[in-house]
């Protein structure tokens, strides 16, 4: 990891592409990563681990669904809003206007879960890029 | 955890307390938490972890030691600005005007480290409170 800060309006500065997150630092096992959002991601699920989302921009819209998969509802994450989904919540993170998001997780977990959805175009399916 | 959304805003505006961190959300065994600090916090030591820092508002500067204790440096972080103080490193943030903080880091970890010089009367040795 840096042994500087890093700004992360300067980071996100450097990249243009959607839903394809880069990880800025790792703190023990964990990364953190932040991306550029907008339309929608994919349902999918985290079997083993919960997921944080910080909105640094924009608002973000998460949809839920029970663990059996009934009982939609959708959280709304302004600017300087964190939410995080439980582990084995299908969910579906989305920005009409576009967002850019941090996200906490264990090195190494898929952005588009363990399971999901059939993967759109404009969807990277990754364990994070370097920044 | 909470199954809405958090605004760190209004969070911050909920206490006053210095050097006192407050648990907002957690991720599997790691805690978010958010402090309010000015003035000097203490020299210590995680032994066992990584400690991450993104400033909410305000600048923050960390001074750093080698961890033989020795190469003294300090890193400034404007707001937005990202910092992971590696475990076994010495370290004592300060903020001359005051600044906002997110952390993330294991649960249970103490605020003032594994080591540390005295602590001041004004710093709060915690594992963090609720919100």
């Amino acid at each position: 990891m840096s042994d500087e800060p890093i700004d992360l309006a300067v980071a996100l500065a450097g990249f243009d592409q959607l839903w394809s997150p880069r990880i800025v630092t790792r703190v023990n096992e964990y990364d953190v990563r932040i991306a550029k959002v907008a339309g929608e991601h994919v349902w999918h699920v985290h079997d083993h681990t919960d997921e944080f989302f910080l909105v640094l921009d924009g608002e973000l819209h998460i949809a839920l669904r029970d663990s059996d998969g009934d009982g939609e509802r959708t959280v709304v994450l302004p600017r300087g809003a964190v939410y995080v989904v439980p582990r084995g919540t299908p969910h579906r993170p989305s920005s009409a206007d576009g967002a850019s998001i941090l996200m906490f997780e264990p090195s190494g977990t898929p952005s588009v879960g363990d399971r999901h959805d059939e993967i759109p175009e404009h969807v990277d399916a990754t364990t994070g890029h370097v920044l």
